[in-house]
């Protein structure tokens, strides 16, 4: 259950003449979030800037500005960034909790610059999200983007009370997706246009995208996912995987998490595979995205067609 | 250099009938602060809710008030919680970091529910600021306390940065202090009103706190700081006692910090008060103190004997 473990081709990518002014929008996006990791007249932030140049799908800022449209003004901009500020906080300090040496195939500011200096990053980058959208005035995205930063954060907590309990089952456990992913996703739609359809849609796909990330923890394989498989299950942490199936095979049902080295959580990772448990998360979260879908049965043709290559998007990661 | 080394007897103690408005007031921020902490209709936040009920002494939640004045809105309730919310964020974080066990007598979040869960409760209480003022509309508090929580973290990694380095000198400690403790205090007082004095005023005194807990940390004794003589030295933390100190004495110029022990480091200590440096640092505090009382010379006489008391409560815990 941690964030962002393998780097798709970019969405933007794929997009066609009729839907140039996208790419365009992102790449002012990057202009906002070097300036706020840089911009502090000496070499402190490097760490910040690092971080933010090291790159990324920039999912949550397209979906501001998809769900914005073409013709928003530079507020949504900031708004973008803003978001993806608040992520990448969130990013270095999981980095700093899980001591992870590397992230996106770049080391983690954890790593090169040590745990003091991470987390003073992450604080940073948190609180210029506040400010750019303060100096500009933004306060509905101020509002948003707290509350979503709460659930963030309320997630995490949830995350780290439930470790190493059987007992957690699925309603749980997408409560937890809630908070800790799908907020966000149905923030940054909130933050392009109020509109509780476009909020409805981001909150499904960023489910989904929670569900895909926890499969890819147990079915790497690694050198896809820059990580071992089970990263999560020596965590501690308790996801739908193998919560179904320890639902379906009695073995895994009594394994005590607390007792498995990374040989053993390897092993584990097999087992779950074996009930089919990984296939039924993986069509679990396709409806998801298909309902997400669904909900923007109001929108034109145009549009509609890029918030599905976006929805599509992390879909493919993971198939 | 860390923060909240003692617990001096409330400044409210000393009031007398005529300033009973304070007391009233600070109550309805505990107030706040309660909710703000406990208010997730599940346990999870217990851990934000014991670090706010440790209490403290609620210098900046105080500073808003008394700047504001008796008859202010109750924004300024709201305003004061929030810094207070901020800092508490900070010492959750610090705490994690310095795998402290203890704060203010109690044992740290960090300590009892593990780094992982400090972190997570640093950063909700950090995001329930915001979302306290954005829900309240209140921009300008927002901007100020943005800007502030940027300064704080630039002087938290500053600090990083500089850990080891023999080479800095006071100007770079000076503008440490100013980022780290100085611009929460000079924050706390222009929430309160907008007023360029009385932001001097808290930046002083800021200051001057800052200064006298890096005294504290050479000085001692244990029993009253709650930790160990030289701290700081220990962490490579170059303070303004070691800077002077340094220029008198030769074999303290050239001690390397990374090699100290413990015992190495109160012998330092020793080595440092026998310069005269404390002495030095102490006066240079308490100049800071009256110069940013006769920042206040314009305010009438009622108002500004509470402003002496508080800039005298930040002195006293040190003599």
């Amino acid at each position: 259950m941690t964030r962002h473990s393998a780097v798709p081709p970019p969405v933007t990518a794929v997009l066609d003449a009729s839907s140039r002014w996208l790419p365009a929008r992102l790449g002012e996006v990057e202009e906002t979030l070097r300036e706020q990791g840089g911009g502090h007249g000496e070499a402190l932030a490097a760490d910040a800037a690092m971080t933010l140049e090291a790159g990324g799908k920039r999912l949550r800022p397209m979906l501001v500005l998809l769900c914005a449209g073409e013709g928003a003004d530079d507020g949504v901009v900031r708004a973008a960034a803003a978001i993806e500020l608040i992520h990448m906080a969130t990013l270095v300090h999981d980095d700093v909790l899980d001591a992870a040496p590397l992230r996106r195939g770049r080391p983690t500011v954890a790593a090169t610059a040590g745990r003091e200096r991470a987390t003073a990053t992450g604080d940073l980058l948190f609180s210029r999200a506040f400010a750019l959208l303060a100096a500009a005035g933004d306060l509905r995205s101020i509002e948003l983007l707290s509350a979503a930063s709460v659930a963030l954060a309320r997630g995490e907590l949830a995350q780290r009370q439930d470790a190493y309990d059987s007992s957690i089952g699925e309603q749980r456990y997408l409560e937890r997706c809630r908070l800790k992913t799908a907020a966000l996703f149905e923030c940054a739609c909130l933050l392009g246009q109020d509109d509780e359809s476009l909020g409805a849609f981001g909150a499904s796909i960023g489910l989904a995208f929670q569900l895909l990330d926890d499969v890819l923890d147990v079915s790497g394989p690694p050198e896809r996912t820059g990580k071992a498989r089970g990263t999560d299950l020596l965590d501690g942490t308790v996801t739908l995987p193998l919560i179904l199936a320890a639902e379906r095979d009695a073995g895994i049902r009594e394994t005590d998490l607390r007792s498995l080295d990374p040989a053993a959580a390897e092993s584990l990772c097999e087992r779950i595979e074996a009930t089919g448990a990984l296939r039924q998360v993986r069509s679990r979260a396709l409806e998801m995205v298909a309902e997400g879908k669904r909900r923007l049965a109001g929108l034109g043709a145009e549009r509609r067609r890029l918030f599905d290559l976006v929805a599509d998007g992390v879909v493919q990661r993971y198939s």
